[in-house]
């Protein structure tokens, strides 16, 4: 994502700890008790501005969402579509998700999110990219078993390369689809980037990738 | 397929059992033999008229090519083409793939490909898509260990069916590719259905599944 500059933005953020919680870290393995309630937890990996996890928080108001972004000038933008419209079920968290195990306890997260993650085309990058297996490891130690993982992108390498690296790692694979919005998905809550890219004419591509029971 | 129908072909395919082999059920556990060879043994189901196999043996003359087609109508295409460049390393089979575990013993083929197969889109006709679990059995009967199954087609429905349905069966998804003509995949050999499709503008799917160790 091009990153318009905010130097305003971390002044901001921490200007609102009850949504942008400052020091992760301190909540692990008690996220419910902020939420308060038993609700189950719903993990978004690179929330960009906002849009899904608002959306989706709206449109399952029984389920607890959060956020990481790891750009403090892009999470201000979904910090303040929050503010205009708070709702009691989304947190967000301005930080690297390479720390998400410093942040959830084993078992804590039911489900998660990548959307249109950066595709880092190159080899050498593999690593980099938000479904290697390093990442599924770190995703498996705070999923409940027989989590599930969502990936949306409109990149074909990156759908092709995830697919494969979730079949690697053992993980089931289900509702693919090669065509999203000209599919029967009726409750897709889009992203930023997918309206984008879909107003483009591109295909977006999905599936969910469920961890062993 | 749509088959005019050529009430002559069965005469012609029994003229030439060299090629067209009569009775397979007699000469399983035995086709290295019939090929004279020790080679590994790659079987396509649904060979239709045969530029698929017979480039692929041109291609790959260490390799012993079986294809199986149920319509003698179009088998006798192949046929055909076979009469006019007989290939020592193919065998064609005039018989319902249903049926493979009588042509074939345990761990007798090495490779098997699935070229543009029926899609049956409806629900109700899953169990006949030849990527059901059913039909994953029987290719897992006559499989060597690791034996890999190819697929192509054109059919976006098929294709995410069959991802779905290899990875509940627990196989291994690699080379994925969601537009295999704009791939660097350079040793692809084309089937009749891949040329028409292609031609319109149609993206080619392909996917490796490869059996358990
Ligand atoms: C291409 S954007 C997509 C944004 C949004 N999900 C959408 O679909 O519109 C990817 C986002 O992931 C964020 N990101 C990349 N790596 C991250 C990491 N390690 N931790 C947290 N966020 C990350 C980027 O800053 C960027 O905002
Ligand atoms: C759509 S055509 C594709 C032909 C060829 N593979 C190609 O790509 O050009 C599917 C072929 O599979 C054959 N077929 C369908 N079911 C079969 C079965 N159970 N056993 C053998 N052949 C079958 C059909 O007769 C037809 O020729």
């Amino acid at each position: 994502m091009r990153v318009r500059n905010k130097p305003w933005a971390k002044d901001k953020i921490a200007e609102h700890p009850e949504v942008v919680i400052p020091n992760p870290m301190d909540v692990k393995g008690h996220w419910r008790e902020v939420f308060k309630n038993d609700h189950p937890v719903h993990l978004e990996i690179g929330t960009g501005k906002g849009q899904f996890i608002l959306g989706m928080a709206k449109q399952y108001p029984m389920i607890n969402f959060i956020g990481i972004e790891i750009e403090a000038s892009i999470i201000v933008s979904a910090l303040e579509k929050w503010l205009e419209e708070p709702l009691a079920n989304v947190l967000l968290l301005n930080e690297n998700a390479e720390q998400i195990t410093d942040f959830f306890a084993e078992h804590e997260v039911d489900d998660m999110y990548l959307n249109f993650s950066d595709p880092w085309p190159k080899n050498r990058h593999e690593k980099r990219r938000l479904t290697y297996r390093s990442f599924l490891k770190s995703y498996e130690a705070i999923l409940k078993p027989g989590g599930r993982l969502n990936l949306k992108t409109d990149n074909q390498g990156l759908f092709e390369y995830s697919l494969e690296s979730f079949s690697k790692y053992g993980l089931q694979l289900e509702h693919i689809s090669l065509d999203l919005h000209a599919s029967d998905y009726k409750e897709n809550v889009k992203t930023e980037y997918e309206e984008k890219f879909s107003q483009k004419g591109q295909r977006i591509y999905r599936c969910e990738a469920i961890f062993p029971q």
